[in-house]
């Protein structure tokens, strides 16, 4: 595709165009961050108007009955785990993926206690999503029993980390900057050679590309649903465990949502079977509604026609930019094989920060990640072909004109 | 007051009364649960409309800045502080109060580790509500340090409970099923005296009872704001640190969110300073924007104003009930004491379910705790002392023609 033409010709033959219809998308916007905030269904204002209104305002305590909101996490877990090769009754979605990773990396830890306890490395990724490094670190800290973190990086690749030493491997399936994909079922494979469980913060890619937790024999899962899923700012995140570990142990965030019989007020902790066990407190009951919009959307679409179309997009917007933007200083740090990719794409440039608020003032909104950063989410369900032909152009125009070099892209938010 | 006619004279000196006209509340109902959950603010439905529209629809990602996102958890925690007694800066509204609980509960056992590292019992209360129990209980379960929880109840009274072993005590300010409250000062003293921290769960007084953090000299506190702070369904809860200890120690639930420099992304935690360490992951802000709707209502009332009301219409439920049902077998369970009482009235009755369930057909919404208990929230914001009249009167009928017998009242739900 090497003019607009095409790209308008590839958008009249995309399977994956008529959804684009379910989103509200803001004129005048070509919105390249559905990676760090999808967009909002149409469905969901309405929605939020019928819980806060209905279901709160006239329903009130009865709601938690009659409008299902204690079955909420599991119900819309069930659909959640269509996405993810997973079956019902395996996921919750609940909390915030910081804090499912804690779960998950206590479970992790313990099953371990019991069948190697010599094991006190926890493997994660030098550039892995920081959030979960601290929660690791957090975790280190509070049990005082002697765990280190292990850090892959160029230096010190998968192979080499792995040893009889290991008891966790954390990973992202696709880092949050590079949009470099792992094999999860190689990678799972390899941990489990070594005696180590796996848990795959799923962040980047559910809803994103085909995710397989079954098939792959995952050990844990958790993920964000405010991404690819498009269920709204800050929405609660999910977690998946293997049918396997569910009951082995109870994790310690155990909250009376985890309890077996929760309205016997007993004083003893006795945990759900299942995977309500791994529930805490009670859930933002509005925030929690709103994923069902998303995840409707995202059921109606097939998962190998977005992955296509995904790739597709980040191959186009490869070649633009390479081709159109040549004589600037722009490195290409997302993987250039389609297998080894997620679905956004990233350059460096030397100005890259000062680069993306001049993007974003002409209407062309990705994000901006240390260190030079920039970063552009292709999202299958509401992108065309024309768009990413559009914001290569606005790009072009933006780095031929030096426009980025205005004082006052240089000012710095709180949020970049 | 022995007449409606009485009552209805009060309503109209009621000097909170015009603040009900700020709620909707559904006709043809008497609602005595908002100590489970709090009714809807007018505001809110509009303010959810904006949040959903506008701020996500229209804002997208740049709404993290341009409509304050990021700085809500503070920014609404300094409204609240003013409810309880704070100082800005020192309160966040994040997560549930189980997992702030938690975050408490690791500080408290870290401080005490250095200061005084044999102590290793955590005191709480038998009647409790649960999660409370459930969370101590999963942190003496994950850090297999020798930790272990002791209830005080009736036969073992606070004063015999506190001995040098005692780290910390972790108390409910008003208990969720009797109404029973502690007087904090005076049990902050008693724990200080021993060498204990405390953590004060402001879940049933924040907003319905004045409470002093500072002035008590406490230490922690959590809470919830979907009660009498009618901030819609499951919304995020809060945390406060005395400023003395809020820079000891960074508690273990470590999210990027609580990082001094979160867009750095660095590899190696460092805790921001203040009450922000107190967060962990990004926040349902859907759910998170609404609290600030009951809050500015609660600030707008005088606290003193609240708590002379709420026991006036707890001492008129009392003596309608005790006179007017005199012949029933119901047992009142609150403390006849309004110095030590909240703000919901509960009375034990050997058929409690089933009376609950009738009292709800009939409209009056209260709900039933384990064993035997009807509980019935008095809110001073948007209930009347005729509504009280109206409640009791239902009560009556339906204990007289016994219509709490019929089949249809013995079935159980999921929530009761």
């Amino acid at each position: 595709m090497h003019t607009r033409a095409d790209c308008q010709h590839a958008d009249l033959r995309d399977p994956l165009a008529p959804l684009r219809q379910q989103f509200e998308l803001p004129d005048g916007i070509i919105y390249l961050d559905g990676n760090s905030l999808g967009v909002l269904p149409k469905a969901a204002a309405a929605r939020a108007a019928s819980v806060v209104t209905q279901e709160w305002g006239s329903g009130l305590i009865r709601s938690w009955n009659t409008a299902g909101w204690f079955d909420l996490p599991a119900r819309l877990g069930d659909k959640l785990a269509r996405l993810i090769g997973a079956d019902p009754g395996q996921v919750v979605i609940t909390d915030t993926t910081s804090l499912n990773l804690f779960k998950a990396l206590a479970a992790a830890l313990r099953i371990q206690q019991h069948a190697a306890p010599e094991r006190r490395v926890i493997v994660s990724e030098r550039d892995n999503f920081p959030t979960d490094l601290y929660m690791i670190q957090g975790m280190i800290d509070l049990l005082q029993q002697g765990y280190e973190m292990r850090l892959i990086d160029e230096q010190l690749p998968l192979e080499q980390a792995l040893d009889d030493s290991v008891a966790v491997v954390a990973l992202s399936h696709v880092n949050y900057r590079t949009g470099h994909l792992h094999d999860m079922a190689a990678v799972t494979a390899r941990a489990h050679s070594h005696g180590a469980l796996t848990i795959w913060d799923l962040a980047h890619s559910a809803g994103a590309v085909p995710v397989d937790l079954t098939g792959s024999n995952a050990d844990f899962a958790v993920g964000c649903t405010y991404k690819y899923l498009n269920a709204g700012p800050g929405a609660p995140a999910f977690i998946w465990v293997a049918p396997r570990h569910t009951d082995q142990f109870w994790q310690p965030l155990s909250g009376w949502w985890s309890h077996q019989r929760p309205f016997d007020m007993a004083v003893d902790y006795e945990p759900a079977a299942g995977i309500r066990r791994y529930l805490c407190g009670t859930q933002p009951i509005v925030s929690l509604s709103l994923v069902e919009c998303g995840l409707d959307i995202a059921l109606a679409a097939d998962m190998n026609e977005v992955r296509k179309k995904s790739l597709a997009l980040g191959d186009l917007f490869i070649q633009l930019v390479e081709s159109r933007c040549a004589q600037h200083p722009l490195t290409l740090v997302t993987p250039r094989d389609p297998a080894r990719r997620g679905s956004h794409v990233s350059f460096r440039h030397p100005h890259g920060y000062q680069v993306m608020q001049a993007l974003i003032e002409r209407g062309v909104i990705g994000d901006y990640r240390e260190p030079e950063v920039l970063r552009f989410g292709l999202t299958p369900l509401y992108l065309g072909y024309a768009d990413v032909w559009d914001a290569v152009q606005v790009l072009k125009e933006v780095l031929d004109g030096e426009t980025w070099k205005q004082e006052r892209y240089s000012r710095r938010g709180a949020v970049t």
